[in-house]
């Protein structure tokens, strides 16, 4: 009895969100503002990620980030000190962001930015449900959870646009294996694009900023018509 | 409106998981088997710690085990190369696995075994509040995801009874720092038991074999009360 009742409450969560990041979505082209998502399984190096990218991309474009977490406000912590603005959501129990929590979080933030970048919860199944307004949704994968991760949590792989293999320099290490992680992906998802970059040594980090840098040319130019 | 609704709902639901689990737990005790599940995050080694430590409990132990996944028998297939019985439970796109999963599994099982292993779904937020009737939850962290998830998802380390340290050989060159390790896992369960191991290399495996022995001895005294 209980399972179709859950369904249908589900359901209308769904929409409900699906009718704030359409708004959302309107927002940002308003503003011309280029929203990227970060998904992936916990410890796959969003974070660092992104407070090498916002360091990166600042000398050049205006950014800022939410960051979305159970607990604690480390991430937010980390991601400040890439002095780009950044602002923590605390989830709690709940195991993906809203599109009503991120309106929540930009409530007093003049969207006067390039790119906004919301990390999520660290999970490769809750957030793939939840549309966040974005216009590009990354999912992170390090060489270090292995190559069949895409054929195991397909919902997220294919919900995102954008794959990006993180640690690479650890790739040796642990012995990851390129063409079955490709082939992973493509089974999933065919035709997604595939990054490989370490943040730590920078790796890839220039072709991914151009990448980005093109994606704004070209959202803005869509929106100018 | 919804809000409450879905809490109520999903109350229910998980009533109905703690009916169950209460029924396998003393089915697991009354066949005089030890029940341990395994949760973490996608890619922390759960797999590959669990193939290892069937094939070295085999000589001395009847082993078997239950795995969870979204999709893919991919588990499965690589638990059986220990030769040990396995099943592979399939949960569609719900992150995590529930007690009349399992009930349903092992159905068609004897029980007559000393250690069932049951491996929960990737994910560090869902399998938390999902009793499945074992006697000992172990909570995996790999060195690679880094010293604060238990400080991000406080509740998963909380309703785990041990944490184990995964890829052990990878700690230098991710520059693990144990003590903060150490201080996450302690500050959310404070005298929680930590094993440190690595699968690839074996170290730290007796030692987490030994005391998987002395807890079924303990379990069979106790049962036998």
């Amino acid at each position: 009895m209980s399972e179709p009742r859950l369904v249908e409450v589900r359901r209308n969560v769904l929409k409900q969100n699906d009718v704030i990041a359409r708004a959302l979505r309107e927002q940002f082209r308003g503003a011309g503002v280029f929203v990227v998502s970060l998904v992936s399984s916990p410890g796959s190096g969003k974070t660092t990620f992104l407070e090498k990218m916002l360091t990166q991309l600042q000398p050049q474009f205006r950014v800022a980030a939410l960051v979305g977490d159970l607990a604690t406000e480390n991430d937010a912590v980390r991601l400040a000190r890439s002095k780009a603005p950044v602002k923590q959501i605390t989830t709690g129990t709940l195991c993906h962001l809203e599109a009503a929590m991120v309106q929540n979080a930009l409530q007093d933030w003049k969207l006067e930015l390039d790119f906004l970048f919301i990390e999520n919860v660290g999970n490769l199944v809750c957030p793939s449900s939840y549309d966040l307004g974005e216009n590009l949704r990354l999912v992170l994968l390090s060489v270090t959870e292995g190559e069949d991760k895409p054929l195991k949590y397909p919902t997220i792989f294919n919900s995102a646009d954008v794959a990006v293999v993180t640690k690479t320099d650890l790739a040796d290490a642990v012995e990851f294996n390129w063409d079955a992680a490709q082939r992973s992906v493509q089974s999933v998802r065919p035709g997604m694009r595939i990054f490989r970059l370490s943040a730590k040594t920078g790796a890839g980090m220039n072709e991914f900023q151009s990448f980005l840098s093109q994606k704004l040319a070209e959202h803005r130019s869509v929106a100018q018509i």
